[in-house]
């Protein structure tokens, strides 16, 4: 079983909502105490979420590597290794690896109702060269 | 600052709740979102909990080292590097470090009200030792 430093590298996520090679390993299901689930994503060197939303949050816990963070109309900011991010509900935005790194992170996902993400558009290549920009 | 692989080893946490010595980096606080609060809990080696219930249960994320978990009148579940426990509510348990090795853990804890956690009797030494004797 392919390992990172931590969990196993799990499942690759589906290109409609990842761009490039992303992994998944399911941490905690939403059950009647829980109202989230948690798991442990991989980014390989360029991956990335597709542009999305949380009807009530998330909160990234980086436990490997480098990357990004962006909400929309704002300009990327770097995360790494012991980084969090608390990302607000509704808020358009992504995150993934970086161009020369992986980046691994624990995400909880919050529900509300049975909704914990809406998803759109992909990141450009020009938008994700553009992070390299500033 | 004092280090862990991915986050600051923190504060010491007070031997009323914890024996032996305990650290806690605070990661994200309850908000509108959230109905939780979770952090990152160092323990050295022998240190443990004190006996404690969580009214909405609470999950741990073991991230380093190897130790205990207990739930009353069970054995202790050994516990390494890349477990998950998802702890039921009102259930009356302990975890903690070997006494050899230290042991990190990511914690999330559902508030349930305002209360995640009452607070019980210390694991005694006897008690502890016998997590050796199965």
């Amino acid at each position: 079983m392919e390992m990172n430093e931590i969990f196993p590298k799990g499942q690759q996520l589906p290109n409609e909502w990842f761009s490039g090679n992303a992994f998944l390993t399911p941490l905690v299901a939403k059950d009647k105490n829980h109202e989230f689930s948690a798991g442990c994503v991989t980014f390989e060197p360029h991956a990335r979420t597709v542009w999305h939303t949380h009807p009530k949050g998330q909160v990234l816990m980086v436990i490997d590597g480098n990357g990004f963070y962006q909400e929309k109309g704002k300009p990327a900011q770097p995360i790494k290794k012991g980084d969090v991010v608390n990302i607000p509900e509704n808020v358009e935005h992504w995150h993934g690896a970086s161009a020369s790194n992986k980046m691994v992170h624990i995400a909880i996902t919050n529900y509300k109702d049975d909704v914990q993400v809406t998803w759109l558009k992909p990141v450009s290549d020009e938008e994700y060269k553009d992070v390299y920009s500033h």
